[in-house]
């Protein structure tokens, strides 16, 4: 069912009930396990990376190879054939001929839609301008689930920048499914935008939007924060006004409940002071472990017969 | 005999003779059939991309991969050692320690030829300047032959940058050993060079030269266009003035013959329209499809004893 | 016991005494024997260039393929979150998630020592600034023991760019673990650094240095050349004026012994005149051919049980 459900890859957070989360989960859980697999063997991954990554790219990479595949692709735009002109479609219906699932990240908000659009073959949003950026979505919640608990119940804060942030529009969709208590905190200048709130509020989902984070800190079971998103600014003025607003630090902690766990899809510039990294409470480096087992469950789900 | 003939790697189109195509078109066939092969275990192909590229990189990546090698290589000359100064010959005599075959692109005309004087092992000219580009001439050939049929008899039209496009000097070079009628149609500015008619000329390859595509379309078998090599022009207002100067449409497919086909190396700017794309005559996606038998075939010709 | 001890990784050339010198290059021999091997299957190294290179990244990945293993990384840190303003710190605690081994090359001279401080796996310093090249020496020794003979007794020239070049520091520091005499030739501008002298005299090592190459060329063994290091230069008039100091010719070999040899870790800009390539007392290609036995033998000493 996911399989025929998903055969035309993963592009947005929206194409996830309930079920199909629980299931991906499952599978990835069962992923934890699996040693030395060539489930993939054979079988080729395009990563076609316009926007620099570090994170996804590479697991993403070591996900396929973790399952006996190969990768091609490239990491920059300059080296492609879009420096000469060609259009993201042309790129696709190209590179579908040579590999049997494409990995796209892009600076356009439609790039990865454009791109299902023209494939044969499933295409993996990782990463689509301020728009969506569903993978990480998936793993942020077996996350979650693994060292926090089922996601039923759980008061769980969204902050930093709303607005231009892919991972948090992905993720705030993804916990539509879900009975949990939503905090948006950020500046008034990075509020979640309209069209991703008119989303959450049709599903019914109970939010709240605040600016202080300290005023709600002793009742969060999940902070995930994120890094105000210095290429989307038009103005680098605002940027600079706007990226020191928040910086978690060290005392915060103090006010956190003991299951309190703090999340960051990476990378961190300022806003988590150092200090904090050796609390047990951050878990944005163990969160970085999770993204190899979902993806590999991913590839394989869409990959395998 | 293809094998000892080709040891020392694919530099020119004019390396080969008609025994040689249509041996390599065979065995590139033999390749559509064959899955998951791994003749190519334990072999390692170096790409090394001085410009930038899409399909030729990744169609010879995936080649290897889906024989069961492993690549290394780089996908600009920025990241590589010629940053600090180093010479061709150098790099060479360096990554032939690390591999098993060498895929070369430069935008030196004679990089390729250099690369093989000093190489012990195999060399593949993946495109070098404005000079030569024999795979994608032998993947093109590959194309007619699949899709239209056998090439003697064939009206065969090169339409578009015919001065500095390296794909169409390549072809040009392959399509002499076949009995067919070559009709080479551009701006003045783009004609084919002299030297290259000249080696047609001695072949007794019958050719016309012409401005005005409409004139030829109604007796057209095939019909490969080119883009104009913006990287190759000295003077921006001159590529900017000319670009534009063709560009196929719909309506032009209405006085073609049924089985008319055109075909592109890609990537493609302005010069066929997108709503050509869905006509069975529009054969430039299928066309990046041929590239991997045929660089199968030419990868195992050249590491397999 | 070498396992153990270098259960870290490779950062320094000061971590190895001569029985850890003698046991590598002893596992080294072992695998130029060594035909396809797997034992590095399922395993992945990540190769974090962030600065440009040849001849170590595809070496590195060469040696990880033909003993069966997969490669992730980048080759620059322009397409890495490192632009985003990411710390190496955080790099590293994200890729030791995805990767069994991190090769790291960085133009700071302490990001090796920084990255083995966070990770849970082995680092191997890639090129650390001016500062350290450990794995480039160990081939070196490889080579003299290959090409040359037993190390004591032999008399031995480093010369050019000692200032700012890492291979030589590293080098240096190996050989104080043997009985050989040291020449440190260089422009005045360029005399190894005071600390380097420094360690060398507390290990008891003999050493001269001179400017002039030509008095010592009849009693030397071995010269190990270098380029001058355009990149570490902050004034560049002062690299014009410098960079042409030293050219080995031809005329050069007549004065050497018959057992002579020449080496260079590459690349070689106009320091050695081509004219002497072809002399067997030349074995700077050869001397990259090295390369490989010698990563293969640490990366399976630093990922197999």
């Amino acid at each position: 069912m996911f399989k025929e459900k998903f055969s035309g890859g993963i592009i947005s957070a929206k194409q996830f009930d309930r079920e199909d989360i629980e299931y991906i989960i499952k599978k990835a859980k069962e992923m934890i396990e699996l040693k030395n697999s060539n489930i993939l063997q054979g079988k080729i991954l395009a990563t076609l990376f316009f926007e620099p990554s570090t994170r996804t790219r590479l697991s993403f990479e070591s996900a396929m190879y973790r399952l006996g595949g190969s990768v091609i692709g490239f990491q920059s735009g300059d080296v492609s054939s879009i420096k000469k002109g060609e259009s993201i479609a042309d790129t696709i219906r190209t590179v579908e001929n040579y590999s049997d699932c494409i990995v796209i990240r892009h600076s356009l908000e439609g790039a990865a839609i454009l791109a299902a659009k023209f494939a044969k073959i499933p295409i993996i949003n990782a990463g689509s301008g301020s728009g969506e950026h569903p993978t990480q979505a998936l793993l942020d919640l077996l996350t979650i689930n693994e060292e926090v608990g089922p996601l039923d119940g759980l008061n769980i804060g969204l902050m930093g920048d709303l607005k231009y942030g892919r991972t948090v529009h992905s993720l705030s969709i993804l916990l539509s499914n879900f009975n949990v208590n939503v905090y948006f905190i950020s500046p008034l200048e990075l509020k979640m935008r309209n069209r991703d709130k008119d989303f959450l509020q049709q599903r019914q989902v109970k939010y709240k939007e605040l600016t202080d984070y300290r005023k709600i800190l002793n009742i969060l079971d999940v902070l995930y924060m994120t890094r105000v998103q210095k290429e989307r600014f038009v103005d680098s003025e605002e940027y600079e006004r706007i990226k020191g607003f928040y910086i978690f630090q060290q005392e915060d902690l103090i006010q956190t409940k003991n299951n309190f766990r703090l999340l960051h899809p990476l990378p961190r510039i300022t806003e988590i002071s150092p200090d904090v990294d050796n609390s047990e409470k951050a878990i944005y480096f163990k969160q970085t472990y999770y993204g190899i087992p979902m993806r590999k469950a991913l590839l394989a789900e869409l990959m395998t017969d």
